[in-house]
């Protein structure tokens, strides 16, 4: 049994793992386009932060590791062109220009996703970078001191950009963040998301939302961020517009493409080719509240997936039932948190949203050291159930949320979460807790 | 319409409250036996522990706001002596040694809980405390800084007892530890109690499990907790060996008594007479988990049903579908959580416990700060549900414990709990969350 997998990230190499530990026998190659695997993207920012830290200490587990203790074959610098459905082959070209061709018998698609980069002058200048693997990551964090980087314009307010701009601050790093959209961050309730305006604000780093940005231009190693009405200097330009999932090679193979252009999987992770699987940020997946297929880049369910592949194809019947959106991400001293839908994706998804935001306190009456906690909490009139909360604080939050994920998972009405038994002491909440308090005051308006 | 509440704590003034917000021309009489109303019993060993904090900061809600601004009758010094089911009529006699007599249509009997005083010598003597309400926090207050107690003997190693030792510690007062029984924390994974037994004792807090005490002695003004085999000395000693309900006036009234002599009561919170409820750390609730009676006095249920027993006597329909078990508290340095079933609990209702104990990282791969985080999962061969949970850690213990919480209120075997869609951020706690890491550990046993 040949297992070959594209992709030697979170996706790939948990596949790749829990493969060779089912069955040890299996003959398992991974063909990875970087010489990085096993690292962890999500820490970059963080790490980004130090200048002290040495960015190898991401990888997780030396590629050594996976060839010798574990047995599976595999390629860094190998980037594949082309998948040979027919023939169940799959081809291409190594970092040192030579051809190579391998066949499977099951494939694993775990391309994962590329940094947006739009189609604007400049954008390819030195000093624009992206940040997502980790090579970008060693780039940066190179640039940041070889330069002495004192100013930095982030485009775009995703959760990286967000990131990014508490690491560079806390290097004294002049911070600006631009985008296109006016909303700063348009997913979250706009109360929620002036808290943390007003965070990022406190620390001294400048939001323009609003302002297009016709191109990037560079002048005696300034470069300049040109927009519409706004000119922002900068040592160094990170986009972080977003991530859109490497679906090429599957699309060229004639695969089933899914929403926002990722690859189409069913619970098993099985592509429209009954011998390829696909996951990780590359592939799509069912979002348990909508019941419809959703793409969310998730590091929780590359690492999941890549397990379910594993097993399916070592003959078990392993089906994800799907995600439910959660998120959580720090920025600067606050918590933010979320999970399900905004009402905005409620409306499209034909509920008939309601929500409330409440203000409480992170601990109870008359413990010191309480903090605000924000939650803005969205059920559906029709059926009462619960479809998303987001929320933001000092304390508090980024586990909390875990309540609500484990509740839109089970559909939970806004009225059974309101009579959950959740924890209480004075240091870590008042007697109703938070969340309940939201969904008392929602049962209200429903 | 007469709502007669006895008891004006968590669950009485709740439903005081809610009642009349429900219906404004209600007549409501809540009689109090102590002179407080509305205060957080929770917070005092947190208020103790600071000579600086005035006690009467825990009152939530004073007992004049209850009467001018709520239109409650709120009379405190009245000790109600019977219940008259048959004429419903309830008297009593006042502080002042008064008698009264009161008239109801609906009753609510919201007497709580006292501390269980052992029936041995020297327990009754000055400088011999427990801590159940306001008036007790008040007198250990006084009596530390009046005596400038050096010296505590803790007699229990529950929930109070272990606040209680990290309160006294704070001001520097040496604290001993004793009960009779053998196991430090029976209700714990004995490796989780380790850890916690680990931090009191670095805290430089003795503790002594398996001393049956046999009297207290007064000696110039110094206390000897005299035990076979072990005599302490103190300058106070605090008896902290549990709470039961006090259901004296119902049992005498004819009225059902359920498990552990508290009140019996069916989910609309009415106990066996058609116009007598019962909530609070007096009444029993269904365990979600069993789906038997249990009684587990927790602020949050005393106060939700409150709100209950106030929509039911204003013509609601409000049921409470029960309490899973879940309790947070802090031990020093450390969150320890838990929610459902201990092992022996699962046995004794008819499971057939598996379960694992893990250790894993407070946040993800190479972030700095990072603790370990211990948890043991329960769940049951049979069926696969999830059964209980218990952890403990530095931090993301309190609040991650709330998912647990959730997942068995809706039954949810390990297998589904496993798969649901938890919050991932390095500085909140690897991608695998340390209770999904758990799941999958109990997966393999099951």
């Amino acid at each position: 049994m040949k297992f070959l997998i594209i992709g030697g990230d979170a996706a790939g190499m948990s596949a790749a793992s829990r493969a060779k530990r089912n069955m040890a026998d299996m003959e398992i190659t991974v063909l990875e386009k970087t010489n990085d695997v096993s690292y962890s993207a999500c820490g970059m920012p963080y790490n980004i932060a130090n200048p002290e830290r040495d960015i190898e200490d991401l990888v997780v587990r030396q590629a050594s590791v996976f060839r010798k203790k574990q047995g599976i074959n595999l390629f860094t610098g190998y980037f594949v062109e082309k998948i040979n459905s027919t023939d169940k082959k799959v081809s291409g070209t190594t970092d040192q220009g030579n051809q190579f061709e391998f066949s499977y018998d099951k494939l694993l698609i775990a391309t994962g996703g590329s940094p947006v980069i739009p189609d604007i002058p400049g954008f390819n200048l030195p000093g624009v970078m992206a940040l997502k693997n980790l090579d970008h990551g060693r780039k940066i964090k190179a640039y940041i001191k070889k330069n002495r980087v004192k100013k930095v314009v982030i485009i775009g307010m995703g959760y990286i950009g967000l990131e990014m701009c508490e690491a560079l601050q806390e290097q004294s790093i002049e911070v600006s963040m631009v985008k296109p959209g006016k909303t700063f961050l348009p997913w979250m309730d706009s109360e929620l998301s002036d808290i943390v305006k007003k965070e990022i604000k406190y620390y001294k780093v400048k939001i323009y939302a609003g302002y297009p940005i016709d191109r990037i231009e560079s002048d005696n190693s300034k470069l300049k961020v040109i927009c519409t009405g706004l000119t922002l200097e900068a040592d160094m330009v990170l986009i972080a517009i977003g991530v859109k999932p490497n679906s090429e090679l599957a699309v060229n193979a004639g695969i089933k493409i899914g929403i926002n252009h990722s690859i189409a999987v069913d619970s098993h992770l099985l592509t429209s080719d009954n011998n390829i699987y696909a996951a990780g940020d590359c592939a799509d997946a069912n979002h348990i509240v909508t019941g419809e297929k959703t793409w969310i880049p998730l590091a929780l369910r590359a690492n999941r997936a890549g397990w379910a592949v594993a097993d399916n194809v070592s003959g078990k019947n392993m089906e994800l039932p799907g995600i439910v959106g959660t998120a959580v991400f720090k920025v600067f001293n606050l918590e933010i948190a979320r999970a399900g839908l905004t009402e905005k994706e409620a409306k499209k998804y034909g509920f008939n949203p309601v929500s409330v935001t409440i203000k409480t306190s992170s601990r109870a009456h008359a413990h010191p050291g309480s903090s605000t906690i924000w939650i803005h909490i969205t059920g559906d009139k029709k059926s009462g159930r619960l479809l998303g909360v987001q929320m933001a604080g000092k304390e508090g939050v980024a586990h909390r949320i875990n309540a609500v994920a484990v509740a839109l998972h089970t559909h939970m009405t806004v009225d059974q979460f309101s009579q959950t038994d959740l924890a209480y002491a004075p240091p870590f909440g008042p007697v109703w807790d938070p969340l309940l308090t939201a969904a008392n005051q929602l049962l209200k308006k429903l």
